[in-house]
């Protein structure tokens, strides 16, 4: 029997990275897709608490069986899972390919990878793909071969239990892909730039920029080193966020 | 020189846990208002990253300079450190008082721990406090004493860098509150249950509902225990999602 693989993403179900990882897994097992009917970038690990959710079914994408959501890339997983799938297993849990990557801390604000880290709170197998390229008509084509590596490797040898990854591709160059590296989190941070302007009525309003910067950019074992160097990168991300030295650190406090 | 406090959260400007957080930090520093102008529940980390920001002046809470802001609340920290107080040390940034518990993974969920974790992102001590109480008219009266004492303490010892401490409080009781303890994030998940209804034109929407699963109730050392045991619970929080041992094991794997 083939294996179930769930697709969502956080660009929305039309989204042409979507669609190459449809394409990409369709090859290895039985696809089902619930994605977002609308993109949600930034959206971070939301949820849908206090509204309603509405899917529709989709047939934008070949030979698969689709819906479109109005909620979250994680409300997604979990309505795949606990309503549409209700009762099977799924084998694994794919999101993306999203356009840009989510390299170092863009993991915490990324819903690519909160749908895939959803996942892995359902014990799950999930990864998140994503490319260091914003633009919409992005060049997907070298990431395929890629992606069904990491898909067979992850079907055969098991993602550790609880852990969701998170990958990371190049942007396509003249150059071919150096080969997969198993890394960590890249430490750094963006710094934002709020960009003040005043609307039609004279009330001001606010852009939201930045510019990423890297703490450590010659580390060879961090995502960011790879993507900037034609690897691909993959963090293994658990969902555990206690810090615990910082528990053995606080219990000398007196309160 | 008093500290500068800058206070946030995700149950928006006028739920009464903002009040009672302004309330108890007015006495330690000064104050410093940005919330979000609705309620931002389950928000996650999420940002806003495609559409504008919008803030208006605020005059609901007294004697403290108050925003209101159309983003989330990892949106409110960003402006306020970016925007309204470039330059500024910011000496703590507490977000909060949610109404419901963000213990075990609701940190993930949750828009408060977000604002606080944002925070810590830029490198200043933050703390995000939640309350095991949904309901709207909550008794937040205990909490007052506590929240002092743990923000004196942070501001005399310095939180871990890069840290956000999850601070959850057990509901009001007849029973005083046993005292502090520093703990890890409870191992657990939330069940989800989608109760799918019909709209009134035949068309199928969604309610997700659910229930916490606790993998470890006898476990004193985690944050449910706590707030099921009428103690403040209180986890250092970082954001390296990194697995470092699913690193080593997948650094095994052949592609």
């Amino acid at each position: 029997m083939k294996p179930l693989i769930v697709v969502s993403n956080d660009d929305g179900i039309t989204s042409p990275g979507i669609a190459t990882l449809i394409a990409a897994v369709k090859e290895i097992g039985d696809v089902f897709v619930l994605a977002p009917d609308s993109p949600n970038s930034g959206m971070g690990h939301a949820i849908t608490v206090d509204k309603t959710l509405h899917t529709k079914k989709s047939h934008i994408h070949e030979g698969v069986e689709a819906y479109e959501c109005s909620g979250t890339p994680a409300d997604c997983v979990k309505l795949a899972k606990h309503h549409y799938l209700n009762g099977r297993k799924i084998d694994l849990v794919v999101s993306g390919i999203n356009h840009g990557h989510n390299a170092s801390l863009s993991v915490l604000y990324s819903g690519t990878m909160a749908a895939a880290r959803e996942a892995s709170i359902e014990g799950i197998p999930a990864i998140g793909f994503s490319i260091d390229d914003f633009s919409y008509d992005t060049d997907f084509s070298h990431t395929i071969p890629w992606i069904q590596k990491i898909c067979k490797a992850a079907l055969k040898n098991g993602i550790p239990k609880h852990n969701a990854l998170n990958v990371n591709f190049p942007k396509k160059s003249d150059e071919t892909i150096k080969g997969i590296k198993v890394v960590r989190q890249t430490d750094g941070f963006w710094k934002e730039e709020f960009d003040a302007r005043k609307d039609p009525h004279g009330r001001q309003y606010f852009w939201m920029g930045g510019e990423f910067i890297n703490h450590e950019p010659e580390s060879t074992d961090t995502d960011i080193w790879c993507i900037e160097n034609n690897y691909v990168a993959i963090v293994p991300c658990h969902y555990d966020m206690t810090n615990y030295e910082g528990v053995k650190e606080l219990s000398a406090w007196e309160f």
